[in-house]
């Protein structure tokens, strides 16, 4: 049996987004800043287009929507945007959370080089973060709280219209990485209360290299990339509009089919929950219902969880050990351990991220072969032995 | 007849494009930092494709290439990685032409906020700079010379390999700007001694929203774009893979088609030149030979170009009267004015950038329209009955 459960990695497009998306290139693919009517047909397009993204996430005009290349790009303008904008009015200091995804961490990192003091909390045990520690972060000179909205390794989601409640209060500008939270779970930018959001396509069944930031109206965006008059002058490059064509129909698909998407996944991820809870000395990372419907993020004590996912992927299931933009890296997850998991267990942990095209038997099979895995790797594992000796202490 | 005459400002994908990216959406779709078979055989064909781009141009290693969102990143990241990465050793000084594209003038607008001198030569009247200008330019502080390969307004093509030899001479770092260059007239970085070249996809039949740029090793880049750990920490954001095989086969196919494309291409350019060179008071822009196969631009005195542009668009023929990234503005083109051509005949200028697929028949075609239509507006213009009164002086 093949099974993807990996889609907070990358998901596939839908057959109609792929139609609309080939449509497209073959349609709407002149420059839509060239004066002529191929042009005009894909500008008209591309405005058609802001528009309907604009209403997907409930943003008021669809000005407030930029095309990007990615999530990436969006979380490093939005936070460079409030950043170096509120500086001339004296704010310098930031606030967000230490299991962010690293687009934001590392933007941090560059602002507090340019003089910027960050305050990074920590989440509670379950990966929220509490609001009275944001409020009790805020000062005079708090220029943006950035608080994602669900994480992408073990699927919490934050109290975001708390948060943006509280930032509106305070005037302080809010944003929220989104990446993993559009069309999979209800967004309304204005009754939430986010200045700006960050989302990118290929999370959602759209096209890969194309993403957007929604900013409120009124806040003034600095260039990531400079160049050309596109998107207003605020993000040069010709614009990719098949690819935003794309993200459209896959958006729209995705918030129209949203109840029934969520009811479907979260049914088959409480599935996989359940059926992992009996495998002793592991434990579900992240609340278990404040979560992203697809996402079980598990660990089990005295096994690599790199080893788990190559023996799962020998056996057909796509999965993770952790966010795949760090794959690369043999550290513990920065997430796992910003929430307080200890390291022996970040290192055993698997993320799987279903979503409505998974099915029960996908998910009985997935725990058929964690159970057998995780057995066939303690067998063999000293590690385990001398924990199974009370040679070691367990940490779950 | 329909003529799509503006390949300067986006091209459409060949069949084999179009069919190589698809297969590619639909086989190569996986994220390739993941470490199951799905992203791994992703990664293995990014990795076959790294290798055939840096063969097509003929960069010595693979790694010599980093895929980005498209051309303007590509420049961005190029300026940025050069600059700061010699402040260090205490070089401040960038050479640079004055019709560069934006993409390079606004990312060295921003150096020059950071301290850095910008020293914008300008081409002689031909649209080609002195290599002597250059080389005059040269300071023991320059950190970096950055001179496009061709001009993407007048086609002017610049004497890379010259100035090439004489910045390695002189150990001066050297980019070219070869977005319009790229799989249209022959390219080998190592033979021109080419340290960064700057590439985007749709220019050459690729997809939009990606790009790539040379870097020869040893060359520390700095990110554009923060966040996860992809191409080598370099370039963060979800590698585009499917856009990157597009790219890669019409990269392939370009450069495998070249002489002949160039041949035809060049045919039709030279024809469409002499068609339109008994029009009075009308005059080529930039070098007539060296100047990329496709592009005529032509001034037409006493005449909008953009009106121009307007009644062939309503005849079928799609062309520009400047480049695209800057159409919403109503100033006369950098490009014209920086090589010296007065302000009246910049305003009436017209681009037609032609490639193999166009015809003869289309070429007569354009011919008799423009004919037609500048008589036209000639006839209408009180601006122009004051020229042939000779109360006014003509400037062509």
């Amino acid at each position: 049996m093949r099974v993807y459960a990996d889609n907070a990695a990358t998901t596939y497009m839908t057959k109609s987004v792929m139609d609309a998306f080939v449509d497209a290139l073959q349609n709407f693919n002149g420059n839509p800043n060239s004066l002529h009517t191929d042009g005009q047909v894909t500008q008209e397009k591309l405005d058609e287009c802001r528009a309907r993204v604009a209403k997907a996430i409930n943003a008021q005009y669809p000005d407030e929507i930029i095309f990007t290349s990615g999530g990436s790009e969006a979380d490093n303008q939005a936070l460079l945007s409030a950043a170096r904008g509120l500086k001339k009015k004296g704010k310098k200091h930031l606030i967000s959370l230490n299991i962010e995804h690293h687009a934001i961490l590392h933007t941090l990192k560059k602002l507090e080089k340019e003089g910027f003091e960050v305050t990074l909390l920590a989440p509670e045990a379950n990966g929220i973060v509490s609001v009275d520690k944001v409020r009790d972060a805020m000062r005079d000179d708090t220029a943006l709280v950035s608080i994602m909205f669900a994480n992408n390794e073990m699927g919490a989601i934050q109290p975001i219209p708390e948060i943006g409640a509280l930032c509106r209060e305070r005037g302080i500008l809010f944003h929220t990485d989104a990446v993993q939270a559009v069309a999979h779970v209800p967004i309304d930018v204005q009754a939430m209360k986010i200045d700006m959001l960050s989302s990118s396509a290929h999370k959602f069944h759209g096209p890969k290299g194309v993403g957007f930031l929604y900013a409120r109206r009124g806040i003034r965006l600095v260039n990531v990339i400079e160049g050309g008059a596109q998107e207003k002058g605020k993000r040069a490059g010709t614009v990719n509009v098949p690819g935003i064509v794309g993200m459209t129909v896959a958006l729209e698909e995705g918030v129209a089919n949203l109840d029934e998407n969520m009811k479907k996944t979260i049914a088959l991820r409480d599935r996989l929950i359940a059926g992992l809870s009996d495998i002793p000395h592991a434990k579900l990372n992240g609340d278990p219902i404040k979560r992203l419907p697809g996402n079980v993020n598990y660990s089990f004590e005295g096994v690599e969880g790199e080893s788990l996912l190559l023996k799962l992927d020998l056996n057909g299931i796509c999965c993770s050990s952790g966010s795949a933009c760090t794959s690369e890296s043999l550290d513990p997850s920065h997430v796992l351990m910003g929430m307080g998991v200890p390291v022996e267990a970040a290192h055993g942990s698997l993320r799987f991220s279903l979503n409505e095209e998974n099915t029960e038997e996908q998910v009985d099979y997935i725990i058929e072969k964690v159970h057998e895995i995780v057995n066939y790797y303690r067998s063999i594992s000293p590690f385990w032995e001398e924990l199974e000796k009370g040679e070691r202490e367990h940490v779950i």
